[in-house]
């Protein structure tokens, strides 16, 4: 059906020569502003994170947190008026970090501030104490010999950058979910990395350090930013530093949680089509998960109920889906897509939040070549809240990720992480850290791009299939 | 000696009249000139707090990094070329915070980042589980009832005032060390604060809790102010709140420490009156102890090597005195001043830097009124480093107050404390947080006051004795 009507749009387009017609009508742009400055007066969207950094805080798979946080989920979109309110059971990993302790044992003796990176495997009873191997990449430690690294733990110290794009996380997420692996074929019994995040703060970073849901063989700790340049001292005095780690971190048995979905219906011939509004529901163990995700959760719930408010009811449905575990696997996302295979093509476009809550710099697509003109005057309606246009390469982020790959077009709107790895994976990720003002923008952009998005007459046509993988071999570095 | 001095001066002053000569001859103003300019090309200073952070790092009272940091700066003055170097050895208490674990266990279970408070008893084994009852002041908590905390737990919310002076510190310690006193008094199990600091960071401010060194009752612990955030959230919904608390902290037997004195040898009839340069050698456990008082030492140690370094000896000598346990009862300093009962005459002027590594902003003293004349033509060499002129009631620091109540005059250099609560006595006080260049003005500004305090003709008098002593009873707060 909707590739029926993009055939024709793009045939009456054709018909129209160079003059186009406007993707957006007047009456939408309208609409659309009124829901966008609305939406800079609004509290809904710091009400919902603060209820669910306080009320029900971290949240990991398959924790007690986790479940809580399906039921805060549940209750807070019914209560708001969500139609459809369900849950998907979706079965997670459950990885319990235990206690850590890691110390510098010589030269100079000191303990560290560290975290076990999620999905690593704990020490045996008594430790491991052993000689560190400092490199400052991933090159480095796969240019180590077996002879150089056999008995000895890998210590992988790159800073990470700090960009507004975030684009420093990158380089260090595969360190950490790739680093243990190299440093395990050549022997290591331990990955010791600096923290992949930006923090000046005695807090470390965890994360997934599991590449496609490999568990690792050998433990992986972060050590926090300060503790690493005592490490790096402690080595470029040239030396023999050993460290000691006793972790009890370890997998528990799966266990259940669920996607959390809400929906505005749609009204008329377009119902049927969804522009999904995602965001993930779970969040790492140290902080309450208030930017990762709990800003991305409040955002899409605002700007849907924003819409779920107005006086008329939009074509297409808006979708709210609170995916489960996205930080240890993207379970929710994959059970998603895997539900809704035979319906991927009425899902005309996705959005989603997961990137704090900086104020939004950019919005950029991945949507077919020949609707590249809705995005170019969806983006007129953006500029007046300081939003430039960026390319038609976004990945529309991970939980979105398989619905891409299965063709759905993406929109991503960009906030401005150069603080956001400050925070991000740490304990320090807590309310005190979101800008209320800065949120009211992400929802402000959010709800003018989903506004426009269920009411167009045209769609974002659909992308092509993509079946690639990315593994921890050299080349995909 | 000094006091005939002094009347000596006095007369000749007087004598002159209205034409009173210059306090400080202008060949010692170029000099002090010349040593302040160069002071800010340094990198000594740097290199000290680098090495005692980063090789010894944590060196809390009766611990095994307070005797390694006793040797390091043995060691440390010693290369550095100052005579006399020598240990003055102290008793000092042995507190040991053991594992901390503070929960919410309704109406919204959650763990909380905590510290324990210096000096704090442990819980039972089977830990504190109680209702809390919140206040925002030491008045109201002296105003509850035995009926109203007897049983429970009292959480005294006060949020610490971000100040340049630092002043907000004063009501929160005085919380830190009376709170408990106060709630223990009306039958509470234990006090929980929100910590005596500025920072939005995961990390929870410890510090004595001990008012004069008498053991608290109950425990004491200080939450992380995200975390107090979290506690006031649950307080503030209405409902019964429950925290459970299960800390292991106990007194250890007191232990050997030492203060570590080195000096810079006067030359001349002067030379056995002392300029003090003080600073401490503990810290709190939680952090390296870069800017408490990691920063003081480097600071005295340069200013001082700077003049060990110089053509020509000072006139009185210079002793740079690395006090033990600051911290938790001023062990080093009462046993300093009880050591020197004797001699304090000798100790014409002390000067001490306890306040981190922000810049210098304010040269204030505590000298007779007879001086002040010296201090006015002193902060003229300061000007130019940006620094104003203060009043006459300066404390002159924690570790200079038994020698000031014994009648030694003080200088003050006040460094900007706009940033310095929010590493303080946490786990972020680490050597990331100093700046280079804030330091080097420190020690421009110690060595231009005590070269000239060293080497003038005059002295700064003396001051009247002091034996008041402050309790927890309301009048005091």
């Amino acid at each position: 059906m909707i590739r029926t009507r993009l055939l024709v749009a793009s045939l009456s387009m054709l018909s129209l020569g160079i003059a186009r017609a406007e993707a957006i009508p007047d009456n939408i742009k309208e609409q659309a502003i009124a829901l966008r400055d609305n939406a800079m007066q609004e509290s809904i969207a710091y009400d919902v994170v603060e209820s669910l950094t306080m009320e029900v805080g971290p949240r990991s798979a398959g924790s007690t947190g986790d479940a809580a946080a399906v039921r805060w989920a549940v209750e807070k979109l019914k209560s708001l008026g969500f139609r459809n309110v369900h849950t998907d059971e979706v079965v997670v990993p459950h990885w319990d970090r235990g206690t850590l302790d890691v110390r510098i044992t010589a030269p100079y003796p000191q303990s560290l501030v560290a975290t076990a990176l999620g999905g690593s495997a704990g020490t045996p009873a008594e430790g491991i104490e052993a000689e560190v191997v400092r490199v400052e990449s991933l090159a480095e430690l796969r240019a180590l010999s077996q002879e150089q690294l056999q008995g000895r733990i890998a210590y992988v110290d790159h800073v990470m950058e700090r960009l507004k794009t975030g684009a420093g996380y990158g380089v260090s997420t595969r360190i950490r979910s790739c680093g243990h692996v190299v440093a395990a074929e050549r022997g290591a019994l331990a990955t010791i990395i600096r923290s992949a995040g930006t923090s000046s703060h005695r807090v470390a970073h965890t994360g997934s350090m599991r590449a496609n849901n490999v568990p690792g063989t050998i433990p992986g700790i972060a050590l926090a930013n300060a503790d690493a340049d005592i490490l790096t001292y402690a080595v470029q005095t040239g030396e023999r530093v050993t460290v000691r780690l006793h972790s009890s971190a370890r997998d528990l048995p799966q266990a259940m949680s669920a996607n959390v979905v809400g929906e505005v219906p749609g009204q008329g011939e377009l119902a049927k089509e969804v522009v999904i509004l995602g965001a993930h529901l779970d969040s790492w163990d140290l902080g309450t998960g208030a930017i990762d995700d709990g800003t991305g959760v409040a955002i899409v719930i605002a700007a849907a109920k924003l819409i779920l408010d107005a006086e008329e009811s939009p074509r297409r449905s808006i979708r709210v889906v609170l995916f489960a575990n996205e930080e240890f696997g993207l379970s929710g996302a994959k059970k998603y897509a895997q539900a809704h295979a035979n319906s991927v093509d009425q899902h005309v476009v996705g959005l989603e939040a997961d990137f704090g809550p900086g104020a939004v710099w950019k919005f950029s697509s991945q949507v077919a070549e020949d609707a590249l003109d809705i995005v170019t005057e969806l983006h007129q309606l953006l500029e007046a809240i300081g939003i430039e246009l960026g390319d038609n390469k976004s990945s529309g982020g991970a939980d979105l990720g398989p619905l891409r790959k299965a063709g759905m077009p993406v929109l991503g709107l960009s906030a401005n992480g150069t603080y956001y790895f400050d925070y991000h994976h740490t304990a320090d990720d807590t309310l005190d850290k979101v800008d209320r003002d800065d949120l009211n923008q992400n929802v402000a952009a959010y709800v003018t791009t989903a506004y426009v998005a269920a009411n167009i007459e045209r769609n974002f046509g659909r992308l092509p299939l993509d079946t690639s993988e990315k593994t921890c071999a050299p080349e995909f570095d």
